[in-house]
C-alpha cells in the first residue's frame, strides 16, 4: 500500500518563563517577540524570555522531537545535546528545526506535515500565527500549523510558570 | 505518493470545573451528563459543569483544534472567538464540531479519521464511550475514537480542578 | 484514495512515582531499569518503581491507548480493567501491547508506526533508547521511536512525582 511508508511522531517540551527583569529576549514558534516600543513595566513583564541551552522555543523544540521520532533517529537531546556546552547552546527554533530536517533527509526521509499545540498564557499566538506558521513551514519544508491555548489559571503553564507545546510529524521516505 | 495529499493536526484544551453548586450541565465529549435522579450530595458534585464560553467540552474543543491545524486554517479561537460576547458562546461541543467540519470543506479539505484523550477524574466516560464516540464521529463525519485516563490524584487534571484532553486528526484534500 | 484506511490514535498516561523504600522495581518503556550495583542512597532512590495495577510502564499504556483508538476498540480500561483484580493486573507494557495487538488484528487492523513522548525526570531514557524502542517495536510489531524530555522542575512531573507520556500511532486494516 502507498501509504505503508508514512511514519508519525510525537514530541513534547516545556520549559520556564525567565524571572521579570532578566532582560531575555521571547523566542516562540519560530519568532522572535519584541517588547513593545510604548510598553509599560507590565506588558514588558509579559515578554519576558524563556529559559532554555538554547532560544528556549518549546514549539520548534516539540516540532523537533516529533520529526526525528518520525524518522525513527532519536530526539533533541540526542541531536543537540544537553547543557551550556552543548551544539545546540545559543541556536534558535528554526536554526535548529533546519537542521534536523537536513539530518533526517541525510537519513533517507522527509517531512510530510507537521502541527504543534503551544499551551501557555503568552506571548498571544493567534496575533502572529500566519507569521509563525510562515517561519517554521519554511524552516521545515512543509506545511506547519500552530494552534495555542492556555489552561484557565490551572497547572504551571497556567500559573504562568512556564510554556509547554505538543507536536506531531508524518515524515517518509524521499 | 497517494499519501502526499495527507496532513495531521494536533489539538489541546483544558478547562476548570464549575464550582459546587453552580448548578452548570456538565457536557463532555459531546454528550451530555445528566446528574443521576438518585443521587446524593456527593455525587451531585461528580457532575457539575465545566467552565468555558461555550459548553466547556475540551474533548470537542481539542478535536477542534486538531482539525482546523490539518486543514492549515487556524484554531477554534480564530473560528469561534473568545469571551461572552464570541461566536462560539453558548455553543455545544457537536455544533462547533459542525460547524469547523463545514468550515473545513469549505476550504477544501474533509477529515479522514481522528482521536482524543481526556484527561480527568470524572465523569467515568468509559460508561459511554460507544454514545460519545457515535456523537463525535457524526459532528465530524469521520471515524473519532476517545480514550480516557486519569493522572493519579497528580496535577490540575488529578486534584479535580480541571479537565484536559490531547487531540490528533487526518484530514485529506476533498 | 489509498490512504482512505488509515487511522490515527492518540494516548496519554500518567503514573506515580512509588514511596522512596518501597522496593518496587522500576518498568518503563518495555524495560527494566534495576538498581546499578555501585548505587549509593540517593541513586536507589532514581530507580524506585511506578505505581500501578500493572508496572506502571506509561509509555506502553499510552502506546496502548493511542492503538487501540486509532482501531477503534476502546482503551487500556476496557481491555484489561482497573484495579487489583484486573486482568492487566501484574502484567508487563511489553506482554500488554503484545495482547493489545492481537487482540488489533483479530479486529482486523495492524499497525504501521508509533511513537511516545515521555516526560519526566528519571529514569534517563537516552542511555537505552535504541534497546526501549526495539522492544516495544518487537511487542507492537511495528516502528515504535521514543522521546523524553523534562518539564524544568514545574507540575507533577517536574517535582517528581509522577511520570507522563503522550502517544500516537497508525493502523490501517489487515
Amino acid at each position: 500500500m502507498a501509504n505503508d511508508n508514512l511514519l508519525i511522531g510525537q514530541g513534547f517540551d516545556a520549559h520556564r518563563f525567565a524571572e521579570p527583569g532578566s532582560g531575555r529576549p521571547l523566542w516562540l514558534a519560530g519568532l522572535h517577540w519584541p517588547v513593545p516600543e510604548d510598553a509599560d513595566a507590565v506588558q514588558v513583564a509579559r515578554y519576558e524570555g524563556i529559559e532554555g541551552d538554547s532560544d528556549g522555543d518549546v514549539a520548534a523544540h516539540a516540532l523537533i522531537d516529533a520529526v526525528l521520532s518520525a524518522a525513527g533517529l532519536g530526539d533533541i537531546g540526542s541531536l543537540f545535546g544537553v547543557g551550556a556546552g552543548a551544539h545546540g547552546a545559543g541556536m534558535h527554533g528554526c536554526e535548529m528545526l533546519r537542521e534536523t530536517v537536513a539530518f533526517v533527509r541525510d537519513h533517507g526521509y522527509e517531512s510530510s506535515s507537521a502541527s504543534v499545540a503551544i499551551i501557555g498564557n503568552r506571548p498571544k499566538i493567534g496575533t502572529r500565527r500566519a507569521e509563525a506558521e510562515a517561519a517554521l513551514s519554511e524552516a521545515m519544508g512543509c506545511r506547519v500549523s500552530v494552534t495555542a491555548t492556555t489552561t484557565d489559571h490551572m497547572g504551571f503553564t497556567g500559573r504562568g510558570e512556564g510554556i509547554a507545546a505538543i507536536a506531531t510529524a508524518l515524515v517518509r521516505p524521499v
